[in-house]
């Protein structure tokens, strides 16, 4: 295991130091979260899905080098120049990109080789931000730069959830059912006791028109979430939890998989398939047991927790069977909106649980909604390279809301919109309902 | 070729004559669609989505059996036991389908079968509107048979439009490049003079709540139509006319499909697998000329007609191109209601050309939205297998609207959704566009 | 049901008459097979190793106008231009072949084209041979016609064989199990009484020296027979007979499809694969029991006939199962040349049961042996397009000998060398046994 | 980098001191080889043919352990319950494996673990063979126990020369090339001077009856090299030299892959795929200049060196370019009996050099035979799994012959046969040549 490269300590401006200590825990979280790891478990791609961890530490300073050093630092000399194609992992503005699928077979550079590289860069922003910081750069310049770096921030964020996800899914596939290890307190201190959450109760919404989008000019989100805008909706009811696996369990005890009139046509398809999954991914039944496999390892399945890792499918046959269907997006964003639900503060230094630990909608699943992943009215991508960040996907995905266990706090809004595929299961996903008011 | 089967005359009361002239038009419209063909051109599918024409014959007589002669007819015996698996589609709750892709495979029930299958039904259903009309059935019974009657009408009149498309698709594959023949006049006569269209100009809608849906409750729409429902949208300019092949010409030669930075990201990774067709489905280029295959066959490329057989990735980065957008399908339905075109009352009897004749939205080509197929609010799909008409197909597909040539007058509607996966060009789509209003 | 065009009556010398009278009779045959088809069945393509019934008509008409019109014809005019790509099967020295996969999207030419095709060449082949019999072609001119008469004869007795086996392979996809018609006595003549044979007795063969391969000059041979050549065996005992469909059923029994031992590798992998049919190609379990799909329809699996539609790979399990072993193509023509087995003199138009009728080693399954398709010492493939006809295919597939129920008695001889993929099981092919002496 | 293990020095009997000497060197060499590796370099798998370091260092250890240690050491502690199944390669007789394809996906047990596994085999291995020679056991189980120890030594051989080519295969699949370091002298020492070699020479065998196959009873072989047996053979002429990259450089000039009659109908097709290479497989072409993929890294193409990498399909169009042909396994042999070249006693500890260093027929480049792997007269598998050896691939695959620069010395007789697809290119497989006698 591998020492954490601490963070540098240095004299800033105000403004500078808030972004920079962020910067640099965000940077220090994405190690820790790999302290546990031997140099082999970096290496593992076991769909195209997935990136190999050591991949999404390089290509997360990429991001880094990329969109700020070389814009910013004049004859900046880059760590390596092949990486600005092998950590490219989709910006065609940028240029070419190492075939997505193949990421595993790159067995250089080393680990080793990926920490220097993130070293490097760290060093490159810490630098240049005390260069910023004394006024050698306009106030325009000066904003750019703190906008791209809590860019990045925010970046690296959402890859650390994907660190987790990836990690998961690889290790599953080994028979030896590789685990965190249980030393490790901080990151995997027990849940909550297994009392059954009670019976779902619903909050109405009334019809009319809502604001939905981000708000603020302070504060930080994606361009997706923008602009903010006005949606006419009708009046709907909106489950006050997420469905445990013990709903979930009730269903497919009940012959859900088998019954096509409760599936979306291309969820049947899906499930007709050979070796289609017939329960959420991680779920492994031994001697009639259900068992479901954790970062922690192989447990036995905690009916009182949300059931995760399901598609859209799934979680659209479920809410039928139970007579609802999933919340819009539009939905979802005003129910929290209006009871304000806060994620724990949680965080990856001390409290987070890789799993969740409750059944409240944000903080432990993300939610599949029934809404495509689609443009809001008026919505402009950014120019070049970072406009390629959001809007090029926004077509055949699905948008999921309310952020995860493995979601950072300080990276979650109400405004958040994930977005996957129908059909994949490899995230930390899980079924929130909706109900129509006749 | 084959003589078209006439129609039969019965006295009838009043209604049941309207829906009963109906019916009987349209499975004779079926016929006369297929009078240039040879029995082999009846057995092609060379591809999954295409289905043979014969199979197009005998499931439009099936949805007739299935859903009226079965249920109304006492002790109704089916014209085969096996047609109930052979010519299902999709109907789970009917039961088990023969494997889509095989259609082609099944050289029994030959043509002459599968005629005869459609002459016994024809039958059937005449003997039982005169049955019904004859007041043995209630007043709930009467409007259950004819809604369920213009349900198998647009049922099949749908199928016709499919029959051109799949017939298109497969004739194409062909290096003979058949053909209908000339003779037949009312099927080809010739479109109006190669004009080319002027400038693409505006109209303009303002931002607002607006209905969506279909309203009257006398006239036929389909479930997905309904309920009527209230939308808020923004000011949006919605082009008066279709793209043409010039336009589309235009951008190719601008390099249109080698930036990427115009594409969906989805539609980026499509056109880089290998055999991508980089232009519409049915151009092809010869000596450094453009032509495109037709019904009619192969023929030099019109560049005054609108640009079709173009996916939904194409159109997106061809509006995007131009720095405009694809409306959403509200968008596009606000605009149409408001100006109220009006498809051509051609029909396959005398004036159908089975191409585009001019830009106008309406009656040429289906244009995509940027709209997913989704529920509108408080949608509830009918109980049973009808239920699995449209419900099921609500995710992964985007919405087409307006019609093309190969749509039936008495088909359309303004509120009328298609829907097909973003990748999808053997359908004659084409493109319109949209701007936002800053 | 189509009438047979009947051959023409023109006088020529008595050489070319044998000829050209083994070619009418060929010509005539092939069109007899197809006399119970309807015109849907001649297009079907179940798999890409199969083509359409029209195409084998087709193609082995092209092989006329290829290699013997197109030669000796001055201005030649063949009957379409394009048929020289859509029906070259593959003879790259000739030019393009139309996707083999995509045979069956050729709704055209239809099925009387392609009758006119094979009349058109049909009569030109008529007229050349009355031209060269009257002395306007030199000796060798008029040996080499003769010979490639021959060879167009033979390789249209393959396809004939092919024509049963592919329309065997297409129709049984179909679940109405189409059948050749009833009254069509000639070809469905039943077989003889059902009596088990007897067990496997053997004849051995001593170790020696032994001539293999075809020796006359005389009389017709494949190149791939050539050149006559010693080969040294060890001594070796041939089974007597075919394996019969009871002993296959006792290795089913047995567990033989489950015990891994049994099993070449490739063969084990094959079975492990999804949907992999552990049996009999066209063996159907109903009820329990078995039933055998026939070109006459589905009957009960007749268990004192010959197992066919077996691969190599289970032709080898099972002999392991029984402690012997396949033979070499070697052994297997010594044991036949030594006891002269005589294939019936059925043929296609008084005697033929498209089935084995009995367990003697010729004319009723083709073997699967151990051997190797590969070339003789000192093998000359043909100059030119000609020598494509088999030397190109010695690697990767194995020899069958013996001849089937559907092999033309004219067509057979000892030395003939049939070859296929160790997994294909659509031709009529069983197993026959050798063991080591010891 | 990792310290090599070093053997143990016991004091045992003559006989076994021979076996276990054996046993330490092959064991220590299969380590040595992987002194230059980092822990990433263990894991790779580019595709599904080839394995991990990690899992060849694993799998060797565990034939040990199956076949010796679990039969002979009573009540003897495996290293790890679930290694029967991870590094089983295919024994169905010893039980289930763990899917071949996902080798990859084992991040552990680590590479640690597997060191420590092999140690722990060794460590055992000397124990047994200690109590052995001390005469706990009787004759027959020490001969059983010394002939499974050569196998077992033998076994690792040839995953030695699996883990370089894997090995290779992998990294050029970096575009980074990574390479063995050039300061491991013994490993890397330099190609004599690049003096194209003369003129082809051929020696010629007469026609007659010979022996092949392997002799003596005294030393060790592969039972596939068994029995020996007589074959008769025409008059042939063997080339005395391997064909150069050079020579194989004109062939691509001249137009060799682009004329389909110079391929086998297989090879044809597989170069008509998309993605074929159309050049040796590590061949790499910048600016016009041929650079090779060696494991030292990527250099400009040596052309008076054999060309290797080459597929069978490749290697046989090649002889039919220069008029000859692929010679069958047993001219090969006799030839190679007839003027015994000598393997060069390089080895990896001193003087092995990664690639061909002349063009003599042994020890450079295995050589495509047309012979198919096939069983020799009277050849008997062993009983149990470990007659599954060699034994079940006997179908679908070529013989090579001759031993490679990556073949260790201690490992090679002119009998010994080695097989792959004829698709296959990652070997170290060249061509010789021979030609018909007439």
């Amino acid at each position: 295991m591998r020492d954490i490269h601490g963070g540098t300590e240095r004299k800033l401006t105000h403004t500078s130091e808030v972004g920079l200590s962020r910067f640099n825990h965000v940077r220090y979280v994405s190690e820790l979260l790999c302290q546990p790891l031997m140099v082999e478990d970096y290496c593992l791609q076991a769909m195209a899905d997935t990136s190999p961890i050591k991949w999404h530490l390089a290509h997360t300073s990429w991001f880094f080098e990329t969109f700020i050093l070389k814009v910013f630092v004049k004859q900046y000399q880059s760590f390596h120049p092949q990486f600005e194609v092998l950590f490219n992992s989709y910006y065609n503005a940028v240029g070419q990109q190492f075939n997505r699928e193949k990421r595993h077979i790159l067995s250089r550079p080393s680990v080793d080789q990926v920490y220097e590289y993130r070293a490097y860069v760290n060093d490159h922003i810490q630098q240049l931000a005390s260069v910023i910081a004394n006024a050698h750069y306009s106030d325009a310049q000066q904003l750019e730069f703190s906008q791209l770096l809590a860019l990045g921030c925010h970046h690296e964020q959402q890859h650390q959830e994907l660190m987790l996800t990836d990690l998961k899914y690889c290790w599953f596939q080994n028979p030896l059912y590789p685990a965190y290890q249980d030393n490790l307190s901080p990151l995997s201190s027990a849940p909550a006791a297994h009392v059954l959450p009670k019976k779902i109760t619903f909050k109405s919404i009334d019809a009319g028109l809502y604001s939905i989008g981000h708000s603020s000019h302070e504060s930080f989100c994606f361009d997706n979430e923008t602009p903010q805008h006005q949606v006419y909706i009708e009046g709907v009811n909106i489950a006050e939890r997420l469905i445990t696996n013990e709903e979930y369990l009730a269903f497919i005890d009940d012959g859900g998989y088998e019954n096509p009139l409760l599936w979306l046509s291309q969820g049947w398809s899906h499930l007709q398939q050979v070796g289609a999954v017939k329960h959420p991914l991680y779920w492994v039944q031994q001697d009639e047991q259900w068992f479901e496999y954790h970062l922690y390892g192989l447990k036995p399945l905690d009916l009182s927790q949300p059931v995760i890792h399901v598609n859209a499918y799934e979680a659209d046959a479920f809410s039928r069977w139970l007579g609802c269907r999933l919340p819009t997006e539009f939905e979802w964003e005003i129910h929290q909106t209006k009871i304000n639900a806060q994620i724990p503060e949680h965080n990856f230094l001390n409290t987070q649980y890789l799993q969740p630990t409750n059944t409240q909608l944000v903080g432990n699943a993300w939610q599949w909604t029934r809404s495509a992943y689609s443009a809001y009215p008026k919505y402009k991508a950014a120019e070049g390279a970072i406009g390629e960040y959001n809007g090029k996907f926004m077509v055949d995905q699905l948008v999921l809301r309310g952020g995860s266990c493995a979601t950072a706090a300080s990276h979650y809004r109400h405004s958040y919109r994930n977005f996957f595929y129908a059909k994949d299961k490899w995230q930390f996903s899980g079924i929130s309902l909706a109900q129509d008011i006749n």
